[in-house]
């Protein structure tokens, strides 16, 4: 029997560990050869973790399995009647059971603007993008200085999105410009650069209880992030933000965080699509008609219990991956398949240094230092079974004692300033 | 006085160095943001380390030096009537004393073929590329394999130069091959693609003494590196190079480490320029006819005792950089500069796990285990400083308990072996 299963994140892993012993072929694709710990994105965007903490190379994960291969490639189509995948590169991969983990994509919800001036964060290329940007703008601005030219506004920072990821941005890049550039950079005050973060609704978090949320905008407004809450982006401009309310917030950085969409070769393949391009599924994740095809994680609307679809999180996809696993080892035994049931295990935010919200299940709410021990510890022991942990706590520890981040680098021939000026 | 040092690498570095306290302003120009341990360079190609273990922010590294300030950019021509170095950006920087640090970069001797089809070690960059390289080919064989064509040489590596990085990177890129692809793709036959290292002189490390030479040889023969020794490359072809006797070596890769000359730089801006490119510096290491400039590392001909010039290694750099400092000290004290005496501290080549040759002043050789050990020590110490050296040290006990290696990331986009087979 075999398994094809499309996308190595935290759904598709989870899928190919499950089947470990398993009377099956499992062949994984990605079109890239890491699986990328997503939840620490923003760490390699503001330089403190570097992009191989992050990621870690597939075949690496899959050595101890012996039923279990890697393909490298883009998945371009699937014969659902011929039960063939599709690769870019003109290959076909034949299965008996498909599992799409295919993820998410930032989405700009039709605000003009957002493609051509604001930086997303969604892949690791995305990540190294942001640093790159942070870090020319600066270096632009000393080298400005010193022709007597001021700070226009050039390191101002704006962050479309009060969700984790703009939180975390907001704190990561504040720490980033306090801690470390303004050191780097002693002739410029960086200090003085404002960070906004910008929210349709009326709190930070959103998801999480009002009360994390206050905390968490406490936090924020301590480290001198600028809330702009209940207001809409009505678009992108060159250096800045036009607000729904007709203010412009200026910005030489923009990082639209509003949130994703599901991979639009979702509605490619022509599979029945809901609510943010997501993938209709049944009670136990497989496609209504399509027997033989399982979706999870970001890029399927998973059925809660009360009918609305799971979150787009990191635990909606690990426990789906597992869950498919079980239901792929049910059918070869004949049995039933069984509905997926959630176990919301609680989420987290980081606003910075010893300050983190968390949500755990039962109504327990952690904030401040003990929500940033609990925030550490957890990511932590994610990462545990990836080599790179050693180097995290290695990094994570230097960056605690000393303040420092050695991640600044910019790439090559993106590092001069006029360079890059003319690449944005 | 404004003191100008162009070039961030271990001469320059080593130059503002030696200015601390010194009543000075000294700007450091260099067209990226940080200092290159280029040594262990073939460590990224070969997947052993992560570019950023190997690469430090410049101005991390300036932070405590009060006289000090660093500029990211391009220089593209010195004005020495005006005292003005032009960077591409336009800006323009006074200086009264200037010093370039400009380094070299590889060359290929005018055989042909060498830029379109051979892959080079001389930035961060180039290191970047050949490890992206080595695995896009091993990732391409195994998506072939499933359609049943055998391995076509593509594996095979030729590697043209047996210096010290000729040497390192063919080490390296056997145990990648043997103890990590060799695992990640058990559906090939890694172990039985070719390593040839191909130099036109009759022994690798030519510089080094005769029996270390030999030592290398057997070390390198034992890890199944083919040795080519008394042949030149006529030219690099798709696939592979044609030797000087006709002979062909088949290679998906190719990778030319056959040599430097100095950055092209010097001879545009109308310098005296000698064999290889090289400024010509009088003993003192200024410019002949511009008592105001100057010129030390990979692209300076540091006179030695006898007459030659100094060979293009890191501590020629290190010790000319001290000297320069020095020498400006005194200029402003009124006193007259010094000749440049330069103390060989030995060299040093690793040909794998436990193996690496030294040469220590006084006729001292070491090899084996210990020449390893020594080559790790002694590694391990100038990266002190750096606080890379903890990510290092972790990176480096991983590998050797585990014969892994965690830096085997492919970049996005090039993540796909058609895409790669597309750009070369």
């Amino acid at each position: 029997v075999e398994v094809v299963v499309v996308g190595a994140g935290f759904g598709g892993l989870n899928v190919v560990r499950a089947l470990r012993d398993a009377d099956v072929n499992v062949t994984l694709v990605d079109a890239n050869n890491f699986h990328l710990f997503q939840p620490l994105l923003y760490q390699v965007a503001t330089a403190g973790l570097d992009a191989d903490d992050i990621a870690y190379p597939v075949r690496g994960t899959l050595r101890r399995q012996r039923n279990a291969r890697f393909r490298l490639g883009r998945v371009t189509g699937v014969d659902f009647a011929a039960r063939a995948v599709t690769l870019r590169d003109g290959a076909e991969l034949h299965y008996d059971v498909l599992v799409l983990a295919i993820g998410a994509v930032s989405a700009s919800f039709g605000v003009p603007g957002v493609e051509e001036h604001a930086l997303e964060l969604k892949s690791l290329a995305d990540a190294e993008q942001v640093r790159g940007h942070l870090l020319s703008r600066i270096e632009r601005a000393s080298a400005d200085g010193a022709d007597g030219s001021a700070n226009d506004g050039a390191l101002d920072v704006v962050i479309v999105g009060g969700g984790p990821t703009g939180v975390e941005l907001a704190g990561g890049i504040r720490e980033l410009y306090d801690k470390v550039l303004a050191r780097d950079f002693p002739d410029l005050d960086v200090r003085s650069a404002t960070i906004t973060l910008v929210e349709a609704t009326d709190r930070v978090l959103g998801t999480f209880a009002p009360k994390l949320s206050a905390s968490a905008a406490k936090e924020l407004t301590k480290r001198r992030v600028a809330l702009e809450l209940g207001t809409g982006v009505a678009r992108v401009v060159p250096g800045g933000v036009e607000l729904a309310d007709g203010r412009t917030i200026r910005g030489g950085t923009v990082i639209w965080a509003a949130g994703v969409r599901a991979n639009p070769l979702a509605a490619e393949l022509g599979l029945d699509i809901g609510r943010g391009g997501r993938v209709v599924v049944d009670p136990d994740l497989r496609v209504a008609g399509h027997p033989d095809v399982f979706v999870i994680g970001d890029v399927a609307a998973s059925p809660s219990g009360d009918g609305a679809a799971l979150p787009q999180v990191a635990q909606v996809a690990i426990q789906g991956g597992r869950h498919v696993g079980r239901q792929i080892r049910r059918i070869l035994a004949g049995e039933p398949t069984e509905r997926f049931r959630y176990k919301d295990k609680g989420s987290m935010a980081t606003i910075g240094r010893n300050a983190a919200v968390a949500q755990l299940p039962g109504g327990l709410t952690l904030t401040g230092p003990i929500g940033w021990i609990a925030w550490l510890g957890l990511h932590l022991l994610y990462l545990i079974g990836f080599r790179n942990r050693a180097n995290v706590l290695v990094n994570w520890a230097w960056n605690y004692l000393t303040y420092d981040r050695g991640a600044r680098l910019l790439g090559e021939d993106v590092g001069e300033p006029d360079a890059l000026d003319a690449a944005r």
